[in-house]
């Protein structure tokens, strides 16, 4: 078994694993970081190294389009081109192409669109989705579903769901007759419909893939409906499989994730809010650019080790921000990444120690606490 | 003397020296990357120290328009401001209060003009140029000059001249009164006119100040013309003074100033030009957004050691200009920088073999050849 389950939690569903994947082996539960376009905007992948991450996320439908597979495949794969000698997720492109291009259509055979990037015209079936991220060399692939919004009608959504089902058994054998490394995980979808989660569910497990990931939700519903969905949909998947949800990235929701028995998440809420000068605090979100930072020699984080924390201020880092100057996102992607690693870091010494639900209720206690960071 | 000439090149006023300054020794000739506001674009400052980088240039304007020195002498001076524990260059701002602002008015007094940021009004004087420089804690610091544009009339750039030199005399007064740290070095002016040149270092050389610099050139003027016009210069200049250029960044200018005796040069080209994607290499530069790069997977320069060329590949560097990644801009930062570092230490190298003039030579023969980079 690829997925090794080290230790299961006595009073909710959390758990510590590890993933023996191709690049090494990742403990869960694992945050993967965002790099988009084969890099994690703002930072210099040997950064990451530093932080033991071991596992990232890269996105098929952009690379697809850009640079596009001949250079991909010209530099012997997505490891090499990127010089990210460790793990890489490739996702879908299902959610892409439902959320970013234009002139859709969904048939059987796949999904045909115009590029968000040119508007030049594509067409991508479940077939073509698993030859691009073999070619990647992706440790981890995802076979293309459909991705449906909120408030739809029960029906479209089991009309959406019975074709990602259609598309995942053609994923899956493709995979199986062609790829020779690398796992594919099944993509459980069904909307907002219990029921629907229960169907897809139950077609996908009888297909037995080698992990299971959780679509649909994140998408903006309210935090509690997403906690009581999580909760039904991780329990529908048997503890034997690696559990992945996707779109998850600050501590709220990473914590809830974890308590519901999820392994592993991506989100670039941590890389795009820091961007745009926001940071993770042990006592909430700072807002870098404030005024009230201009004369603070204090760290984001006093309690941060970072290497941002170490050395830089909260006035330093406010003024890159103000002049605009890339080190203000280098410097506050590299703290966001840092934390939110570190955060998981604890979640699995905690899980270990049996104080998970005791380290969550005090960890989010501070974080929400209205005492400023 | 804080200034050490190491050895005179026999052939050609080329040296190595060494300068001892606040914040340990800076060999020469040295070039000084630019950190206009307080952070050398796109590079964290550990990877200067990687490359033994000691001396970099700041901006005494933009520092002193954002973010204010209420801002950085609360920091404790510039040096813990930016986190950068090596020596500091700082201009006199007379540069970008030519350049960059509007509703210049130029007194006895000093210069009162807007702001190119916000259009606030503001005043500065040779007195408080120095007071800012002295709060940064500068180690090297310039006085307030004035700045004559190309192809001003012979009365129009003496006038220039002899407030430059009134200014210099009150700098160097309040500087000998006020500040107890730092060296501060005059600016030799004099437009396109050799005799006016000839009189600027004679009444600026009188004042005995600890360095020259020879400002008014490269803005623009034919090479021939710049070449000539500098080596007239700096034989003004007495040997045991450092010497020191504004604005030469390139391999072509650096090796023709230290042919006629520069020790020490900044620029904004190498950072900038790296920012539109164009690379040094030992063939010439290098264009990385170009069509021929995109299923390249050579290094920029297959001879160079830097951290970019060892791990990134021309195909991998196109895609992210391409996509306009930051990491796009990191990367090509850090390789300019060290192969213009790089080239230096070559330069120095040299010189102590007495074999510089044979180097330029084979440098140019080869970086200006037809052969494509």
């Amino acid at each position: 078994m690829f997925f090794k389950l080290l230790h299961q939690d006595s009073e909710c569903p959390a758990r510590r694993g590890c993933l023996e994947l191709n690049h090494g082996t990742v403990h869960t539960p694992a945050f993967m970081p965002v790099g988009t376009n084969a890099t994690v905007k703002a930072v210099n992948l040997t950064d990451l190294e530093g932080m033991n991450i071991n596992l990232i996320l890269s996105n098929t439908y952009h690379l697809y389009l850009r640079p596009g597979i001949e250079v991909i495949a010209n530099s012997g794969g997505l490891h090499r081109f990127m010089a990210w000698p460790h793990n890489i997720l490739t996702d879908s492109g299902g959610f892409q192409v439902f959320s970013l291009t234009s002139f859709l259509k969904v048939e059987e055979e796949g999904v045909a669109f115009r590029s968000h990037i040119d508007g030049s015209s594509h067409k991508l079936t479940p077939e073509k989705i698993i030859d691009l991220q073999t070619t990647f060399g992706s440790d981890i692939l995802m076979p293309l579903d459909v991705c449906t919004p909120q408030q739809i009608t029960r029906e479209k959504a089991l009309i959406a769901l019975q074709l990602t089902s259609r598309w995942a058994e053609r994923s899956l054998r493709h995979w199986q007759e062609h790829s020779d490394s690398g796992k594919l995980f099944g993509i459980i979808q069904g909307n907002f419909f219990e029921d629907l989660r229960r169907r897809s569910a139950q077609e996908l497990l009888a297909m037995d893939f080698p992990g299971y990931a959780i679509g649909g939700l994140s998408v903006g519903e309210p935090f509690t409906l997403f906690k009581d969905l999580l909760e039904f949909t991780a329990g529908l998947i048997p503890e034997k499989y690696p559990r992945y949800i996707m779109g998850i990235g600050t501590p709220e929701y990473i914590l809830e994730a974890v308590e519901k028995g999820i392994d592993i998440f991506d989100c670039v809420f941590p890389t795009r809010t820091a961007r745009n000068a926001q940071a993770f605090t042990r006592l909430g979100p700072l807002s870098l650019k404030k005024e009230t930072n201009r004369l603070d020699n204090r760290p984001i984080d006093p309690d941060c080790s970072c290497s941002t924390c170490r050395k830089y201020t909260r006035a330093y880092l406010r003024h890159l921000f103000k002049a605009k100057e890339i080190l203000a996102a280098m410097l506050t992607t590299h703290h966001n990444l840092y934390f939110l690693n570190n955060l998981l870091l604890l979640i699995r010494e905690s899980i270990t120690k049996e104080s998970f639900r005791e380290f969550k209720k005090d960890f989010l206690n501070t974080y929400i606490s209205k005492e400023k960071p």
